[in-house]
């Protein structure tokens, strides 16, 4: 069943089951890519960091961090993308083996001012590893298609 | 030669040398990894969806936007990470062919109050497409290590 914004409440919170294991081997392929510093691609250079050892670019977290709300709640949903995310906080080091699951809190929903068929329902996500530490956050508006009468059945 | 903090200014803006070309098959690649929605996986549900084609995950744009920083900048500096990035706004969509490059100006240079050895600079990424369509901007801060005395010559 596809999720429309109505069916999004302010207050509700989702943990998604999903979960994702950084490796060594897709910390540094990512950072290649699209990060290529030294802490991020380089064993013997990141050791002498003052991180002291391989962390993943905090771009990986941030599009893991969202590869698991797609995969935990808005795959499901009448997505139609987003205009912009905030307050992206990288709050501890992910290092090769650690394991994140992603927890939302929806902050606001609301009708679009200027499009019928939509809104926008603004999402905290909070990402934490396996001791629980919490190492990343962000807040970001998605849009969502409203629930169109004539469908319900289609 | 390695930039320090002291080496940044303010109001300072840096046109970043660097090209990446979003070809179709980097799209699908990044967004079946981090973002599989199907405007950016999938070139029917695409054609079909409010963006009339494929376009690129919002991440894959916010990455390579930090890539061409890296090339033309952060990797000549000596950058310790950031803690975190705001206002990230995708503006316009990046489609499959779409060539981007990336300028920066530095908000605000300031030393860290608790670390002695290092500072922040405050820059606002633009990216622009190949028809001076500005697609994405984002305003992060980054730490940098401020020039060590006796290094000067080492």
């Amino acid at each position: 069943m596809t999720l429309y914004l109505e069916d999004f409440k302010v207050g509700d919170t989702h943990e998604f089951p999903g979960r994702y294991t950084f490796t060594r081997e897709a910390i540094i392929a990512f950072a290649r890519e699209y990060d290529p510093q030294p802490f991020h691609v380089d064993e013997d250079s990141a050791a002498r960091s003052i991180y002291g050892g391989l962390i993943a670019s905090g771009w990986q977290t941030a599009s893991v961090t969202f590869r698991l709300a797609v995969d935990g709640l808005i795959g499901r949903a009448a997505s139609l993308g987003s205009p912009g995310v905030d307050e992206l906080r990288w709050l501890e080091p992910v290092r090769p083996g650690d394991t994140v699951k992603v927890r939302a809190e929806l902050l606001e929903v609301r009708n679009s001012q200027s499009k019928p068929d939509r809104g926008i329902v603004k999402i905290r996500y909070e990402t934490s590893n396996q001791r629980g530490d919490v190492v990343f956050t962000m807040v970001g508006p998605g849009l969502f298609a409203r629930r169109p009468p004539a469908a319900t059945r289609s």
